[in-house]
This record gives structure tokens, C-alpha cells and sequence, in this order.
């Protein structure tokens, strides 16, 4: 496998609403996505856009924040009531190549590949099979895509 | 302020050499630095380049090990002993504008401004100010750059 795009970094929030207070007035962010909820993933997602040197196309800040008391990221956010860095998420070119490249190495994979939130397959790698980080493999996007597994 | 690049994000290991084994074999990083020590910071530090549509400039991973027991990351390595993503990174183009924009709203920053792992002004920002995560400002790295404070 080849190292991709450092897609986003998963933060959670008791609160997105209070997060986007955070990054628009502190953090100064102007771009920001209005948040929609994952039903099937127990959160609400939201994206804070950053900058690169040729637009608002750099790795995100995606806020997760529990839809209800079953969320997965409810023991998360008991340890962490403040918040904080969740998961990190890399893109690679074909997910079906990624699972079975993971999955040789003996790499947990947390449940079945699905749509995230970018709407293109991803998975869940277990943090304590890398290095305590909870690592999101996701398909790059691309228009036309036709995956339906 | 406006919202910077988002430059690292920082993940602390026990131990970088294992940390860059893992993303060599595991996850295909092939664009790493070679590590060094920040002995003011009590950390050894080592970079894995990301990529993007123009090239390896991507946000960076920024591996960081605890120099000797006394270094400010082993508190957090007892509470996440596999280790784990420890803090975010920002850029922004004037480190002295940015510490009275963030002192001006009452965060609480940590230590003095000082010369970071990329050679430019940067410092901390509490994480309990700041939605739980400990957030590094880094100023742009400029050529020909004279700070000197």
C-alpha cells in the first residue's frame, strides 16, 4: 500500500454547535460545512475546511458529536469530557485492495466496509493494532464511482 | 485571525523507530525525516510527509518520543501507554499578532513563544480552552524570516 491523503482528523464534541463557535471565532475558520447526521454511525458530522496554498483543500477537521446515549463515541467522550482528536483518516485508492491489505497483516477491522461521510467506502482499523490511533481508511473520491458492495 | 494551514497534527510513541516501521510497512509512507532531538522540548521528533494533488506537502504526522522521564509527554503516554494523537497544529502568519489574538480571549497559553521543530516561532494553547485539544500555532515557515524574539 501507499501512503494517501491525510483526509481528515476525527474530533469529538459534546457539542458541534459549540465547536463551530470555537473554530469560527477563535480558531478563525470560514468554511464550514452544515453538519448532518449519520444515522447508521450514531453521530452528527460536521467538516472545518483548511486552507493549502491552492484553496480550501487541505486535510479537515471533522467534528463528531453522539446522535444519542448508544453513540460510539460516547465512552470516548467520558474519558475525554472536554472533547478531543478522535481518529485520523487516510485515503487510499481502492478499499477492497485496502481491507485485504490490512487484514493480511492481522490488522482488526472494526465492523463492515460502508459509506462515511464523504459518501465513498471506508473502515475502521482497531488503535490497538496501530499504534493507539484509531485510523479511518477511506476510498478517495471520484466521480462516476460505482461501488455497491 | 483566519484559520492557517493545518500543518501536523502530533502523535506521541514510546517509540519513533517502531512508529516509523508502522508507517513504512503498514501504511506505505515512503517520505519520512530522519528523527532528531528537541532537547529544550524533552522530545525526539520525526516527520511523515503526506501527499497531495501537487506533491508531498501535505499536513505532516509529527512523531514525537520522550527524551528521558522528565519530558512533558510522558503523562500523556501513562494515560495512552500505546500511544496516540496528542496535539494539532496551525499555521499562521504573524506568531506575535496570534499570542495577543489568543491571550486577548483568555486562552491560556503554555510557556513562552520559542523556536519549534520547523525552525519558526510557535507555542501552546491549553487544551482545556480549546474543546479538549491541545493546539500548537506555528508561524508560516518564510524565507529570509528574522525573528529573532
Amino acid at each position: 500500500m501507499k501512503l494517501g491523503r491525510l483526509n481528515h482528523i476525527g474530533i469529538a464534541t459534546h457539542s458541534i454547535a459549540d465547536s463551530i463557535k470555537h473554530y469560527r471565532k477563535v480558531m478563525g475558520a470560514a468554511d464550514i460545512s452544515e453538519p448532518f447526521d449519520m444515522e447508521e454511525q450514531g453521530v452528527k458530522v460536521c467538516f472545518v475546511n483548511t486552507p493549502t496554498e491552492s484553496g480550501m483543500n487541505g486535510t479537515q477537521i471533522e467534528l463528531i458529536e453522539p446522535l444519542d446515549g448508544s453513540s460510539p463515541i460516547n465512552n470516548f467522550l467520558e474519558d475525554h469530557p472536554l472533547g478531543g482528536q478522535h481518529h485520523v483518516c487516510f485515503e487510499v485508492e481502492d478499499i477492497v485492495e485496502a481491507r485485504v491489505w490490512f487484514e493480511e497483516q492481522g490488522k482488526r477491522i472494526l465492523g463492515p466496509t460502508r459509506i462515511g461521510a464523504h459518501g465513498t467506502p471506508i473502515f475502521f482499523v482497531h488503535p490497538k493494532d496501530m499504534m493507539g490511533n484509531l485510523t479511518e481508511i477511506m476510498e478517495t473520491p471520484k466521480e462516476g464511482s460505482d461501488w455497491s458492495n
